[in-house]
């Protein structure tokens, strides 16, 4: 446990760093507390530990490397979190319990605020020492293709924007993309081969796309920090909308036994079962089964 | 002439080449068609060809690199004037003679288009097949510090969100931090120090700002390919405004023999001097002066 707390606290410490690389008495001001007040408080961090909990699996070897592959994920999911809550987007006024972006430092800053935190991702891998500086550009490459075009989560976010979207195919890029950029780069940062871990963090990510279209429609909005029953407000696709809750819940059930056996076999293995099972309880919890 | 000719189309296709990465029959058609409109046909594509005649002038001895260094500058170039042109910042109907991307694809899909490039940039980088590798992650480094805050051409923008800023920071940071980048990514991809070249687009990018502002107050928005006036619509400071047309004009002069002096001394420095010139005569020709 003691070991939990202070592998979560060196994330924290390390995502200050990195939000302190863009901050400087000199610069904009607004920017630079609009950038902080994206990434701190922080949610669950759920993509940068599922990074550092494979690269521990695969035997930990270029721990500034990994580390700097974490952060970099979670600093692009704030800022798809900044974007997407745009008044043009899903006009969010709150995120992780706080007033959003756009909300407290207005449109223009969350805008930039975005695409200040993408550069930084990017900033942070590149100047990052590495005990195997090869292996930096791959996390890069593999970072970049699940954040873009064609397949990562703005591609994803932009299959709202199209009159006809497969499910499946919005989901994968919107959220499965970055989870399994989360277990590749644990992997391949710490020598491993990104592709074997892959399955696992696509597995995890449609689970936990899932697990969000069901707390969307039962979950607590002041646990979660944000409003519920935004899918049918946007008219949005959504696993909930289309399997119908309880439909919803056995396919989250069915993932996750998928996830947890595309663990490829390593000595790491078993702690890490154990945690895709608790952090899938955390997800749905048991109570909400009772509700339904 | 030939020559200059095959470079600009050797960008041009280059240009190609990385915007089709974010291309697929089964991506989201929209997010690809903004993404190519927003970045052809292009204006005069001055930072990616800046970068490369310092890459030429420092010996080109990794053209690969230098080609990706020049393109992702333009493809940031690209994202900023995409996200500039949003209705929340400049509200701008046209860009480069034809609808601006919100214009035509509708904010959403504007918001992304910025984002994919950015993140497109970076994958051009380290996914490029370098003869000296090595000096990928130093081109995203460079790259990366004059995109991002607290120096950047986000950081730029951001000063127009500030109500207090200094015109020089603000200037600096929102063109002559990618100018500076260009030139420094020019020497540093073909093994150049890039520190003895930033000051060439340290001055350049002052002096192109200048010759903006001069533009924005004279200059004929059918040539421009975006409307003028913007920087008194927008009470945005502007060096026109403060200080003078007559004062603006001669200060781009100045800025410009700066430029030159700041050639450091080597084989291509005759060339580069001569484009310089060329360059600064395009940007703000004689006529204009007769018209003051």
């Amino acid at each position: 446990m003691a070991s939990a707390q202070s592998a979560q606290q060196a994330l924290e410490d390390a995502l200050g760093s990195a939000v302190a690389l863009s901050e400087s008495p000199h610069g904009p001001m607004l920017l630079a507390q609009a950038t902080h007040h994206a990434v701190f408080p922080g949610g669950a961090r759920i993509r940068p530990h599922l990074a550092l909990a494979v690269a521990g699996a695969c035997g930990h070897d270029d721990p500034e490397l990994s580390m700097a592959a974490a952060v970099a994920l979670e600093l692009l999911h704030c800022a798809s979190l900044v974007h997407d809550d745009l008044p043009c987007f899903d006009d969010a006024d709150i995120r992780r319990g706080q007033p959003s972006v756009h909300k407290k430092f207005g449109e223009r800053i969350a805008v930039l605020t975005g695409d200040g935190l993408i550069v930084l991702a990017f900033q942070v891998l590149a100047t990052v020492k590495a005990r195997h500086p090869g292996r930096i550009t791959q996390a890069i490459s593999v970072i970049a293709q699940a954040t873009g075009a064609p397949e990562g989560i703005v591609a994803g976010q932009a299959w709202e924007c199209e009159s006809k979207a497969n499910l499946r195919d919005y989901q994968r890029a919107k959220t499965g993309a970055l989870f399994a950029a989360a277990t590749a780069c644990g992997a391949l940062t710490s020598g491993a081969h990104p592709e074997s871990w892959r399955p696992l963090g696509e597995w995890l990510g449609e689970a936990y796309q899932v697990a969000d279209d069901i707390r969307d429609v039962i979950g607590d909005p002041d646990a979660l920090g944000k409003p519920t029953g935004q899918d049918v407000a946007h008219d949005r696709q959504s696993s909930a909308r289309e399997l119908g809750l309880l439909g919803a819940i056995q396919n989250f059930e069915l993932l996750v036994g998928k996830a947890i056996r595309a663990i490829p076999s390593c000595p790491g293995a078993p702690d890490l079962r154990a945690l895709v099972l608790a952090e899938s309880a955390r997800l749905v919890p048991k109570e909400i089964l009772e509700r339904v």
